[in-house]
């Protein structure tokens, strides 16, 4: 891979799954990337991959045209920033800040004010797609920002993302657009689950079931993904843990009450999650929601 | 259409949209029917294309060995079987009567005793796929009946269905099984308006955000069907009105309670339904159901 002198040199945080597919996309389109992440083995592989190891964001971020956060959360995006060894004071003035993790649209939104105060640009740019689409860079991409930055911004989201929609003029407007995705997600998951546990509660076969609801207008990308999981009630293998979506539709059920809309279907399914969490299973596969109605039952 | 002398007589109540598809297809296959109607054009309409007119259930129940209902609700089913020119009395000992309505399993369990009292069989089939689904003889049929009754009603019910499942061995399964079908249904369409109307508080593109919801895992059968619709808010195009919801979800909503099962998502999204119908909108195309969140704002 040839890095490009006259690309911008782009700081990566996070070399989670998500993180590895952005920066191995990134090097493969030509960019020079310092990674950064508390994890040495995410380090050493960024590094075979032809990436550079970052030391400290408040040692290394001067070096960075771009930074681009690909961290679990708020936290976590708080601390990269504005913490001890944080990257706001070494970043250049005039460089772009990119946070493509799930946060409250409230706190990006501050956040864009924050950063401008010290003369950075905040890219709001939530994603999904997951591993698979961070690594094929076939991600959407959802971008609230001004307009200039977002066009600064376009061609690094690009190496990565394969539909990149501006949502609005400002951070949060992507966090926003990343939120109610979430919320269909989270209650069409927890729907899946009241509706295959009424069917076992009926006396109904489950697989059967299932098929019925799958050929129809009763279908969801959430029942054909995790419905399978019901039936084999295979809550072990897990692909996306239960509290993810208390997190998730906790962000949801927030950012309704912030523009005063009442979401009650959101709520609902938020509660489910929450029951689920409540009885210690919130580390089991999120299809597990469905024992939220099942265990109600002796056996 | 060549009328066959081995195959079983069957008398056809209700000709609206569904039973005319159901009856083209029946001809086609060889069955002489006898169509029962209020709608004189109706019966007009099923003579024109080969079939008899019935002057009354009670004159005429006794000339089939098959009666298929396709009428309304369990009201109308009410009418058929015991009302004053009602079928049973008339129907022969053995005769096999099929109800394809979307009802209530406890109801639809306690005919099946009534009519085996009469020594009638009653087979549960309530449908999916719609009028088209009827038209092209594909509908998607839930039965419950006690084997050798289901076994009678396949051959009539495949002339119409292209997929016959035998949910469990008693009338009131098949019922119930249609009934967990329009829970995700309903629980989807609102979704889908508590979604797009959240975006649509919060300033986002409506077309934009359709694309992306529909793009990922948030998606499903009712977001790509209805969404438009909210989208370009053209509730007056009615294809399937709010009141049908508000029935559907109020059956999903007993049922549950007859089974001691909680559906608190059904139960929120049966409210949006009536909620919109409340304020006098049940008569607008179902996608309108958005308006009971974004009706809330001024102008």
């Amino acid at each position: 891979m040839t890095v490009s002198a006259s690309l911008p040199v782009v700081g990566l945080v996070g070399l989670g799954a998500m993180g590895k597919g952005v920066a191995a996309n990134l090097l493969r389109k030509g960019y020079r990337v310092i990674g950064f992440d508390v994890n040495p083995d995410a380090l050493a592989w960024l590094k075979s991959q032809g990436g550079e190891v970052g030391q400290s964001l408040q040692a290394d971020a001067s070096r960075v045209q771009v930074l681009v956060s690909f961290v679990v959360n708020d936290v976590q995006t708080e601390e990269v920033l504005f913490g001890g060894q944080g990257a706001v004071g070494a970043l250049a003035a005039g460089s772009l800040v990119i946070t493509c993790s799930t946060m409250p649209p409230a706190y990006v939104e501050a956040l864009g004010k924050r950063l401008q105060a010290h003369q950075l640009a905040l890219v709001d740019a939530p994603v999904t797609g997951g591993k698979v689409g961070a690594e094929a860079g076939t991600l959407t991409i959802m971008v609230g920002a001004a307009p200039e930055h977002a066009e600064r911004a376009r061609p690094v989201l690009e190496t990565f993302g394969k539909r990149v929609f501006v949502l609005g003029d400002r951070p949060g407007m992507g966090s926003q657009m990343k939120v109610i995705n979430q919320l269909l997600c989270g209650v069409h998951l927890a729907a899946a689950g009241e509706a295959l546990g009424l069917a076992r509660r009926s006396g109904l076969p489950l697989d059967t079931s299932l098929d019925i609801l799958l050929s129809g207008a009763g279908s969801s990308w959430m029942l054909g993904d995790r419905g399978p999981r019901m039936v084999s009630q295979s809550w072990d293998d897990v692909t996306s843990a239960v509290d993810i979506f208390v997190k998730d539709l906790g962000l949801v059920v927030d950012a309704a009450k912030a523009q005063t809309y009442p979401a009650p279907i959101a709520n609902a399914a938020y509660l489910r999650f929450l029951a689920t969490t409540a009885k210690g299973q919130g580390k089991l596969d999120d299809s597990a929601v469905m024992r939220s109605y099942t265990d109600l039952y002796p056996e």
